[in-house]
């Protein structure tokens, strides 16, 4: 379901994305929408590309997962199909059928071994997968195209807008490009993994390395966010490498000086597509961020933050621009941590609302209050209780939220 | 905050409410919300009385939890003073310090030992306590009642209607009562103890025993509810007794056959104040009970209704009257608990949605769409992995959650 509706917190203009060299495009619609859109988004590698995976924890998970962990055991890869409108979870064996019927048809039609294709579903859970619609759409024969914008749309979901990236950087003194597109937005809590991303590069890096990469990067970045809490059966970002740029040496560890400025672009790149998930957060009115500083361990500031950031009273106030900081004192209750009153610190954008163990006396209401007006809360808590922090990155409970999931599937 | 709307699944009539012989009521308006109504509640024991408590596991708890343990190491009580509007948590030594002014003035007013009062509050986080209202408002001579209705008006937040209950038995002969009231209705995930909850009863069990049957109860009742997730600083529910029958023989056991009536009545009226929250769940328009079965061990049973009966995603759907079960078997992966899809039957009502890890075929939609329709829905998620159980009970997620809750406090 796509809705007319835009999200407030969309960035103003859409950056243009760059075209990665050597991969060609394809859209296709299956008709798997009431409305007429794109559904299918086709990325064929020119030669083998590397790639890394990373995906959700939950315990059932889409038959893709599968497909793709039993397939790739090379990570090598020359084909990424993906699909909205059904995740192919609790499909049975039709949805683990389905795959094979599709790896089948699209090795045959662009000349593919078998077990380089790699498959991702987004959609509706326990519905039977739609191989009939989607073998016929795909049958259709279409020049690539170059339109990463265009496959960005084609995987949205309740997406209210598409999302993409682009950043260049010297490479060994030529231009070097990573692009990435993903998908939200609702059934968020990743861990480990996200919803869908694709992450497109192009140096030369072993397969392990890069492996290693994406767990770092995306612990830094899409497991940094939630929406609802709620974790999807699917989440799933890839990093894909054309391997065109071959580095002068081999690159044997995450802190060879050749990949510098690459690891700080993908790390951008990652942390401004999970910021764009956020951003496009079901019902979303706010972004905000949280904060959680000097508590006494990291395990402790993430729970904090994560318990934070999701409390339905919490993020309602928010949405109600209300003041409501006590919700954040019961939030960090409910970890069972424990907590020095007099140290904790909570601070909204720069106003303190508490000061050894109550309200701040100082506080300007009406400050606060045309504060919350924003569209971007910052929230930070601190604790007072060593040096670990952490950040998570959420939105607020709205109406529209209840609008978008009352009616998902019926 | 009271509203005139009232909760589509409140009962049809409110029960009579008996009055427990020996304790005397009063209720005051201190003028600590907009509209007129009482706030305050007291009961007075004409002769000291036991009392058993369980409170929040939250780390930060309300100042009145530290005053009733200091003060009421004896289990004996005189009096139970209880305000809503405000919850005298996180209030710093103002909140603290008012908690004595009050219970001296309680004590001299009314005779009573300061360390027989018992103190609950409940309402808003971090404001400072009103204290000043609150001794003006008790200052006023009254006679006492025994319009336990009224009382149970008294402590209502945000509830739509009051709660309460009695249930009479034979106690050696005689005729013996338990009367409970109960307030509700957000922030609830109560965690040995929830919201606020008073039950009184007639008979004389000895102290270390009423607290033991006060958690036993306990668990079986507030301990299966969930409103939205989030857990209170200020959980409360005391069990107490008049002593006003005394067994013919000393009660040593919760085996004792003498108590075996009363045991039964005592869990009736338990779950009946715990249902009755649910029902008054902010925004509630659907009852939803969860019950797994067939798991390992109950800890994993508890862990997956637990995970279903907080997801926003299925909450929002069963308020959609949208049969959306892929968001149960979501919630059931995001426990990360090992599952066998084809074992996993989902029942609504007497439809079963899955079939050997699909869809049920046999699944007559428009027949689950009407079910849907009814204010009471039950869930069964059978895991065929063992034969432990547990059962829980929730709301739905809906427009009016997010009204009530946008604007709470502002």
């Amino acid at each position: 379901m796509t809705y007319k509706y835009k999200s407030p917190l969309a960035p103003k203009k859409i950056n243009k994305i760059k075209a990665i060299a050597g991969v060609d495009l394809y859209t296709f619609s299956a008709g798997l929408y009431n409305k007429h859109r794109s559904d299918i988004a086709l990325f064929i590698f020119n030669k083998p590309g590397s790639i890394a995976e990373v995906f959700t924890k939950s315990s059932i998970k889409s038959h893709t997962l599968n497909w793709n962990k039993k397939n790739l055991k090379s990570r090598t890869v020359k084909a990424i199909f993906i699909n909205a409108g059904n995740a192919n979870t609790f499909t049975g064996y039709q949805g683990v059928k389905s795959i094979t019927e599709l790896a089948k048809k699209i090795s045959s039609q662009y000349e593919i071994p078998i077990n380089k294709f790699f498959v991702c579903s987004t959609g509706v859970i326990g519905e039977p997968y739609p191989i009939k619609k989607i073998l016929s759409a795909i049958s259709q024969k279409k020049s690539p195209n170059k339109d990463w914008l265009n496959s960005a749309k084609a995987i949205m979901t309740t997406d209210t807008f598409p999302k993409g990236i682009t950043r260049s950087f010297k490479f060994n003194g030529v231009n070097s490009y990573i692009t990435g597109i993903s998908k939200g937005s609702g059934m968020i809590e990743p861990n480990m993994a996200t919803m869908l991303g694709f992450v497109f590069i192009e140096i030369n890096i072993p397969k392990t390395l890069l492996q290693k990469m994406l767990i770092k990067v995306t612990e830094d970045s899409f497991n940094k966010i939630t929406v609802d809490g709620d974790e999807s059966t699917n989440d799933t970002v890839i990093l894909a490498s054309t391997n065109r740029l071959i580095p002068n040496k081999a690159i044997k560890t995450l802190n060879d000086p050749q990949i510098r400025n690459f690891k700080k672009e993908l790390k951008y790149v990652f942390q401004y597509l999970a910021n764009l998930i956020v951003r496009d957060g079901e019902g979303a009115s706010k972004l905000i961020s949280i904060n959680v500083k000097n508590a006494k361990s990291e395990v402790q500031a993430k729970k904090i933050a994560k318990s934070i950031a999701n409390s339905q009273l919490f993020k309602t106030a928010i949405y109600g621009k209300d003041a409501n900081w006590g919700r954040i004192v019961m939030a960090i209750s409910k970890t069972y941590e424990a907590i020095d009153e007099n140290k904790l610190k909570i601070t909204f954008g720069n106003y303190q609302v508490t000061h050894r163990g109550a309200e701040n006396k100082m506080l300007n209401k009406s400050k606060i209050k045309n504060y919350l007006k924003k569209k971007e809360i910052k929230i930070v808590v601190d604790l007072g209780l060593g040096n670990k922090t952490y950040d998570i990155l959420t939105c607020d409970l709205s109406h529209k939220y209840i609008d978008i999931n009352a009616s998902y599937k019926s």
